[in-house]
């Protein structure tokens, strides 16, 4: 593992962000709003959802990072996301996209295209299936949830990679980092994390969160990746359950210290 | 008690869940979406949640069962649930109706007689108040909680039940579950249930999940109303709160065994 | 401390809404709506979400309180907020808005004013920025959270409640309890509560409960200010961090007795 993932550059990014608390812009989905904005809390960033077309692109501009997530989109949210997409890009405020359920629906593949090609995001984070479906690949989404590994995305994540130019995020029990000309793997998790709905969609608003602190995107996201894997196995020892891995992650996040990082190697 | 709301079936059912992870697909209300997703991950089913007119039909069309709950409805939201209603008819997939706050508003009684007429809905589910306000009786209902008890509503339940072919589910402290040419009571369930918001959302979501792998829709329903009374009971027991009890719910759906599952008989 | 803001008069609040379990009308954001609905129900209230414009009048109409709060706005939203704020004020229902984020978006501060101007509002609840932009000053919100501390904001919580009859509550470390002739502190509270998101939307919510028990909003707005505090304190002991404390702060609420009430005097 390179050097940009190591624990090292991931407590220095969570220094900064406790230290800064970034204003994170989020449109996000329905199912996601609250526990993201609890995470991003507990992370030390200060969280905002705004998604009305008459005050998003003012609030991307005041923010430190953007996140913009479909996973309930409808055409007045998608006309504020293409807004807040614009406002970041013009005033160049990092911002990462979760293209949830492309692939399920062509509203939402298209949607997410759309999203992409406005060029604003330095960071693009799915599942297996919906980078598969962004990358062309004719792979059958099952709703939100994945039917693939994230291996099996890879060359389509190598293409989104080389297309956009953003660093490509494809989460799973093994996570991929894909840049252009560069890939990393991060190996920390928990299986539970996939029984707690919104863990992708706080993946990716944590991704904004370090996105605001780190301008190397490739780091940021591989930092973000690891902390919700480490996180996610703190929070999952002595845990009866989803429900009680729900607060007991949000509590790992708050009380994440220098000695719990520890990087798995597979 | 029948035979079709025994414990081996009830078990039956939820082994079929945790083996195929049905896909279902929900438009339901703001307040239910991220606990109705946790309740319905940790009974081991694939939740979705898209309401949007553009694909709402054709996500219905994919899904193993539809779901849809009234609860914070808008004319946008209402467009989408009949385009996943019709869609669901179209393709035989089993659907179930949440008439949230029916009698409170016209716009609610009216919006949930519309949806029901549309004849997609094998199983409808509400609390007392509701299902009489949809049975044409003068109840007052006092915003979403019940003003009656379901057997003040088994009357209009089998008018209902008539008039639609559906199965009616009044639940409450004692549910009731009612076909034209049959009835069955759950007995099963804990008072610090009507404490936690959503909960009567996250039994129609149930429901829902039991409809995708039981074809008979009475056995479903009374299956899915046991669960959730038997987990209920299983997260009360050591429970400081509804806080508490909200997560202890989860933990008990997602662990559930065989041994756990005792009927009661009233 | 005045003898309206007592435990005395706190507990006879609360005794009340446990007993009649006022219907609470809520438009709220989407981050909040479920923590708040459980927040409600936890105290005794009963709460109810309903935002359309197609029926916010007529449940406005038959509710005990209205709570408006512009946290994720829209226009469709902010449409239905003024037709429930209008019935409210038809009807003398009491009503309280929280003007989330005014300051940051020019969107928000001229809804919030807006909504203000209806007359409708007998109680206004929010951080020092908020309150500051509402009042004139020149004061840069970040996002949601506050940049400045409810002392900074006293003056203009005086000019606000001058000029709309209404009680302005600022929430922080300290709260301030504003009307024109008067003021008042709750020194009670603790710092992870602002480590949990909605907690102060939860506050203006909590606020809409007491207003529909207790005529005179002053009273009332300081019991609930109260109320939040003490469970604050209470659910911060022996907690991990932030996601325990949801869970143990709707417990606290749940099991208040009137030996746990505390006012502390700074």
């Amino acid at each position: 593992m390179e050097k940009t993932v190591s624990a090292e550059s991931l407590w220095s990014d969570l220094e900064k962000i406790r230290k800064i608390s970034p204003l994170v812009h989020n449109i996000t989905n329905y199912v996601a709003m609250n526990s993201t904005a609890n995470i991003l809390l507990a992370l030390g960033a200060s969280p905002v959802m705004a998604h009305a077309r008459e005050e998003a692109a003012e609030m991307a501009s005041i923010a430190q990072s953007l996140v913009v997530n479909i996973g309930t989109l409808g055409p007045l949210w998608v006309a504020g996301m293409l807004k807040a997409a614009n406002a970041a890009k013009r005033k160049s405020i990092p911002a990462v996209l979760d293209p949830v359920g492309a692939g399920a629906t062509k509203y939402r593949t298209q949607t997410a295209l759309r999203l992409m090609k406005t060029g604003a995001f330095s960071a693009i984070r799915g599942n297996a299936s919906e980078i598969m479906a962004l990358g062309g690949a004719k792979a059958a989404t099952k709703g939100v949830d994945a039917a693939h590994q994230p291996e099996q995305a890879f060359e389509c994540a190598q293409k989104l990679a080389a297309e956009t130019g953003a660093v490509i995020v494809v989460s799973g029990a093994v996570d991929l980092i894909v840049r252009k000309d560069r890939a990393a793997r991060i190996y920390n998790g928990h299986p539970l994390m996939a029984k707690v709905t919104a863990m992708g969609c706080a993946a990716t608003a944590v991704t904004g969160a370090f996105l605001a602190v780190n301008p190397d995107a490739f780091s940021a996201c591989a930092n973000a990746m690891a902390l919700m894997g480490i996180c996610g196995e703190i929070a999952a020892r002595d845990c009866a359950g989803p429900g009680a891995f729900q607060s007991a992650f949000i509590d790992a996040v708050y009380n994440l210290k220098q000695r719990d990082i520890k990087m798995r190697r597979g």
